[in-house]
């Protein structure tokens, strides 16, 4: 395999995370420590099939991956220079046989892979509805800010239709939206059985959720204890520690 | 005032809260800690008008009104010998012009009070969906922890219907059912506009939700750092020994 070239701007950035590697740009949108509490949070088991929806540079695509090394790994990007990007990071840790990248709009999922055929679906989606929330000026960084191209009532369609029976969707979103989170999943059948809150620190008030949604099951909602990401200034809490170091899926 | 009789296997209990104390009947449900962290839970301001849907032994109303000295409280109960001992309670803590108990169903709330009277409404409900968990053969008991009486919807009902606009709804729950609350109460305009997880321990699963709604409002959502039960085995808290000390409403 030869080294995928890097292009105007690109570096290979490490993900500290199952030595693995991702390329990213400085004039795209990198990836946050969302993307990876979402991977850890997220339960891979094997031989299962995972889309990751809006997969920007592709990091929950390859951190599930990594988790688990017998699955394959689908992620949907709507920009094509980040699609692109994606694919090169994937070629890059060598697991082009089971992550595979797809340039095209997360609205159109249906039909670009049909219905009813993923055991899990994660996402990491714009957290600003139109309208709120700094909207970047930058288009790569506003698609990924703003639900400009996909609202979260959208997202959920497709989740819906592209799950198994009682598959699994697992999402990080901000805090403030999970009451409209549950309701608009709710209509969908998509039913939360799993909920962590994430703090930035022990006191604080949460930032960020990590879901767990059933398609049409019926087991009862845990929420679990938050996870706390600093313990003092600067400082990761022992937990997050772990997570970096990729805990078992 | 002459002290209120205590009737056949009663008992004044103190609140360890305030100086309050409570009648309490052996043959009848008692008050738990849910009630004390709910009336902590709940902002109370000058001269409001408030009611506890399901009162009991009147240990919510109580705590609400020695938190905060200048509004009226009213209680609302089934069951009539709890009524009655709820009254009594009140009389014995000297607040019979502060707290009016009445007995009634939460179902019919809207003709006894009227529509669009109330600031705040709180409700320590069943938790339990009639068919799920334990019912005691006992009736009282049966009443407070099944929704055999009132349902979750039924409960909601009267509270989107006693609340002036832009009341507020303070509930404790299971928080196995925070997604039916949330899903349910939306769909009668009641927006959560904060949430607090209970968690018996620091690293526990929350077994509690506290939550407040606000009628028409639109404020954005927070969800508080979870409140910890217990910092050791039968070892409260700091927070639940302040709780205990009645903090400033």
């Amino acid at each position: 395999m030869s080294l995928p070239l890097l292009g105007n701007e690109e570096r290979i950035d490490d993900l500290y995370c199952q030595g693995l590697k991702v390329i990213q740009s400085a004039s795209a949108p990198g990836f946050s420590i969302d993307a990876v509490l979402l991977a850890d949070f997220a339960k891979v088991k094997v031989g299962e099939q995972l889309i990751d929806l809006g997969t920007g540079t592709a990091v929950i695509a390859l951190l599930l991956a990594g988790k688990q090394p017998q699955c394959q790994v689908h992620g949907l990007e709507l920009m094509a220079d980040m699609a692109d990007m994606a694919s090169r990071s994937v070629a890059l840790n060598g697991l082009a046989e089971r992550v595979h990248i797809r340039q095209g709009d997360i609205r159109d999922a249906q039909e670009l892979y049909g219905r009813s055929v993923f055991d899990v679906v994660v996402s990491n989606p714009p957290y600003y509805k139109v309208g709120a929330g700094k909207i970047s000026s930058d288009p790569l960084r506003a698609a990924a800010r703003s639900e400009h191209y996909c609202s979260l009532d959208a997202l959920l369609d497709s989740v819906a239709a592209l799950l198994k029976p009682l598959g699994r969707f697992y999402i990080v979103h901000r805090a403030e939206r999970l009451g409209e989170l549950l309701v608009s999943a709710e209509k969908r059948q998509l039913h939360c059985v799993r909920l962590r809150m994430v703090q930035p620190k022990a006191e604080r008030p949460a930032n960020l959720l990590l879901a767990q949604f059933s398609l049409g099951g019926r087991e009862q909602l845990s929420v679990e204890a938050p996870l706390v990401v600093y313990q003092a200034e600067n400082i990761y809490s022992e937990e997050m520690k772990q997570i970096y170091q990729g805990r078992e899926g």
